[in-house]
């Protein structure tokens, strides 16, 4: 079955992202260590970012207003306005920090590119995530850039429609599982899996390896012949 | 000449914001009231607001942070964690509060509706947003929403792109001169200014009354009459 759109996710599947979140986490982890050790810190914050989702969304202020938030709690409000300080700092560096694109990134969107309608799906802050779009190079390449806040099936949906598409000719490009791959699949569509070194432990999802309509591949690079196989499978 | 699109602004137009924005500000400026003064507070958060937004983006999340960094400041980092949380609970009833149209929103919106293409344009945060858009209760009588990042020139022509139109055809309704009234005038639109009680002071902007495309009107049940008499003028 030919694929007439590719969809390709943005952060840690077109530039880094999560490996940022990661090295700030580190950071934070530290900055408490006078109060609670490292793991315990770790599993409070991200308790604090599943809690808060429902308010604060995807995205750095989120995250920044959850760091804030367990600090206070971890250290029985006895942190102080110094190091409190510096915890929006941290946000604000993850904020302004440089878009890196993954290797392969541009040379593999301009391959697929030459067959196919290309759209950038992401998800997040769309002030922060319209920045790294800007600064990606990359945009260009793109017939649409959706900037989402949920990346689930009625998502998908509604930007096939707005592209005058239907599932079966769509393949989704991304890190993850549940949000790139999972409600793709569960649409009739098809996905290719490339897994980031660091995943956010809220993107966890289980998935059956043996879809026929789903490829999983190690690099961005091996995308198109990754779609290349998915489109001789019905 | 004829208005084909009608573009309508959210937060302040359809939808009360700023007004809790400053009920939020009140409580905020006497949470710091052992430290500082009311008029030190709103000015010192006010500048560290317009100093973020090129970091932060529009809305409450970003509003939050400044919250606690000028907090920070004033008090030279000695205000306690109880009073920091406290803060940020101020941020989270801003997120969750509930949304209440202004009045004649509905019925002009439905009026509106009949003789025109509608789009909803608003900015800030896009989570926040598509929650006050769900929650508005009137999203269905627009053919299309569009959450921004910023209304300048290029978005409404973006916009209005999209939607296969030029700006010749197209009349924006909204409160915010910076932001709703002067982008689409410069692009030769026409805009009906509706004010709403409270202006935050980063969207203040002067603007030629004397404009021939421009209407402004008291409440936004007098827009119908209003785009009546702009499409009378050429």
């Amino acid at each position: 079955m030919a694929i007439e759109i590719i969809g390709i996710d943005g952060d840690d599947t077109l530039w880094h992202s999560e490996g940022h979140f990661h090295v700030t986490e580190q950071a934070y982890v530290e900055l408490l260590a006078p109060w609670v050790d490292a793991e315990t810190a770790s599993s409070a914050l991200l308790e604090s970012e599943r809690r808060n989702l429902a308010v604060f969304g995807y995205g750095v202020k989120g995250f920044t207003l959850s760091m804030i938030e367990t600090a206070l709690t971890l250290t029985e409000h006895r942190i102080d306005g110094i190091h409190i300080e510096r915890i929006i700092s941290l946000g604000k560096e993850l904020l302004t920090h440089p878009v890196e694109l993954l290797d392969g990134v541009a040379e593999t969107i301009d391959v697929l590119g030459r067959d196919h309608r290309l759209v950038l799906i992401t998800k997040g802050d769309l002030f922060h995530q319209e920045s790294k779009v800007a600064a990606s190079g990359v945009s260009d390449l793109f017939e649409r850039i959706e900037i989402v806040a949920e990346k689930d099936t009625p998502t998908y949906s509604r930007v096939l429609e707005a592209m005058g598409s239907d599932p079966d000719g769509f393949c989704m490009i991304g890190n993850s599982v549940r949000s790139d791959i999972a409600p793709v699949l569960e649409l009739g569509g098809a996905g290719v899996h490339v897994p980031y070194h660091v995943t956010w432990a809220v993107e966890h999802a289980e998935l059956d390896p043996s879809h026929p309509r789903l490829a999983r591949v190690t690099e961005i690079r091996q995308a198109p012949s990754a779609i290349a196989a998915l489109e001789g499978v019905r």
